[in-house]
């Protein structure tokens, strides 16, 4: 097993009820990464279900996840010709931190697009010219590094050194004061463990991003309320083309849309989030 | 009390329950739609909430609902400093038709956007230069008829008798034989009761439009199977503008992406949901 594999498991308990550890390698701090959390409760579901793929999942972010050990209670709610759909709730310490409503199905890896779109996939440069984040953005003191092109674990400081993200520098410019005014953050993205691309590390890259308003109004942190991502294709191995925009910001609420396209240049996820604007 | 007023009115039963009477105007044949099942859920939400909007809702479309009486379920699963999280069913017969999460907050009227984003919002013709539908899409003969301005109730004979929409004829090819090749449609909107934009309103619009994906490859109806809107601004008076788009049509799944902007230039919701792709 990968770390991320690992991370991500679950072990049956009862009918419906599953126990997973949760890794604090996936987060920053203390709190652990909602897609992270999203990639355990779409194990679970799958578990469950007769199907392969988690293509839908609706996340409602209650409370902050810890480190150690938390419970998955799924229940079935309908099953159809094509789909299970499931709600899924992630608790802890008697506590429910994410409510989820997850579609289970099984997609053919060789299924070619009828319609990709009017719209060019945004480009990004290459990986080499990209730039890794030394500190998680938490951090008051982020700072751009040199790329590190060692594949492979780099230590235990947390959620760097288990995500590979090499960010578009025209997307960093809020690191040191110079947002770029657009909602906006572009990164390619890779697991350091050699995790391979798929529904799992796909529900962890669609919330990897630093969030999309630091271009914009953002101060620190800002909380996902919802976030919702569906699954459209199985991803080729290798790197993640992670592309996040958004809409609006207006009131102390913003959307943040990611966008994922694989190696073999295919749309496989796309999400929007929800998000109060950090203030901090 | 408007007729869509009524539609979506809700009886407290008790503590977190709600009876509802659907009507079977919001539908087609003996389908209710979506948009005015979240419009009922989002209202038990806001009645069991000490929030005034429905600013985030997930919808997993289980079972078809029909026209009577039906229970909404709403549990309370977290209060913060801004929003409240509830989980809502809608229950016919004692079967789950429609699961949601529901966030409510209090947006402020007043607020300006701080960004607003990079694309325009798509162009629509003129109210004057768009065309109505004169039968609901799922008929096999629908028709293209002259624009109708009698604001009213034009009789009793379904959703296009409740829901005054314009299409734009470049998105309506799909009815004889044309179709543009675009996930796409477009269309003006306003409640033919007179029942001005509310978030209630904006629920139903979100869901309102033909599927985006009769454009592209999909015959008669296709059903959602999951569909996430949120309410980015208290919409003004008048006609929404309704613009569909979408991404991806693949393996038999589309997403087709909802923005609604108000008579005032705003963007109001934004919805994306993904559906299977109708084969009938």
């Amino acid at each position: 097993m990968s770390r991320f594999g690992d991370a991500t498991s679950v072990e049956r308990l009862a009918e419906g009820r599953y126990r997973a550890e949760l890794d604090e390698g996936f987060g920053f701090a203390q709190a652990l990464n909602g897609g992270y959390l999203m990639a355990v409760l779409g194990r679970a579901a799958v578990e469950a279900s007769a199907h392969a793929h988690p293509v839908s999942t609706s996340a409602a972010f209650l409370r902050v996840a810890k480190p150690g050990p938390a419970e998955i209670v799924v229940e079935h709610r309908k099953s159809g010709r094509t789909a299970d759909m499931f709600r899924a709730t992630l608790v802890q310490d008697g506590k429910s931190i994410v409510d989820a409503q997850i579609t289970t199905a099984t997609l053919d890896p060789a299924a070619e697009p009828v319609w990709a779109g009017d719209r060019p996939a945004p480009a990004l440069p290459p990986v080499a010219s990209c730039s890794i984040l030394d500190e998680p953005p938490k951090n008051t003191t982020p700072r751009i590094a040199a790329p590190d092109d060692e594949f492979g674990d780099r230590g235990d400081r947390g959620f760097a050194d288990r995500v590979d993200m090499r960010f578009d520098p025209s997307t960093m410019g809020w690191l040191d004061g110079r947002p770029s005014g657009r909602l906006e953050g572009r990164a390619w993205f890779r697991l350091r463990c050699g995790y391979e691309p798929d529904a799992y590390s796909l529900a962890l890259a669609v919330d990897a991003l630093p969030p999309v308003a630091l271009n914009v109004d953002a101060k620190g942190w800002s909380p996902t309320v919802e976030l919702t991502w569906h699954l459209r294709a199985v991803p080729a191995p290798g790197w993640l083309a992670v592309l996040g925009t958004g809409r609006l910001s207006a009131g102390g609420w913003f959307d943040e849309d990611v966008e994922i396209w694989d190696s073999a240049g295919r749309l496989v996820a796309q999400s929007r989030q929800l998000a109060r604007t950090g203030r901090a």
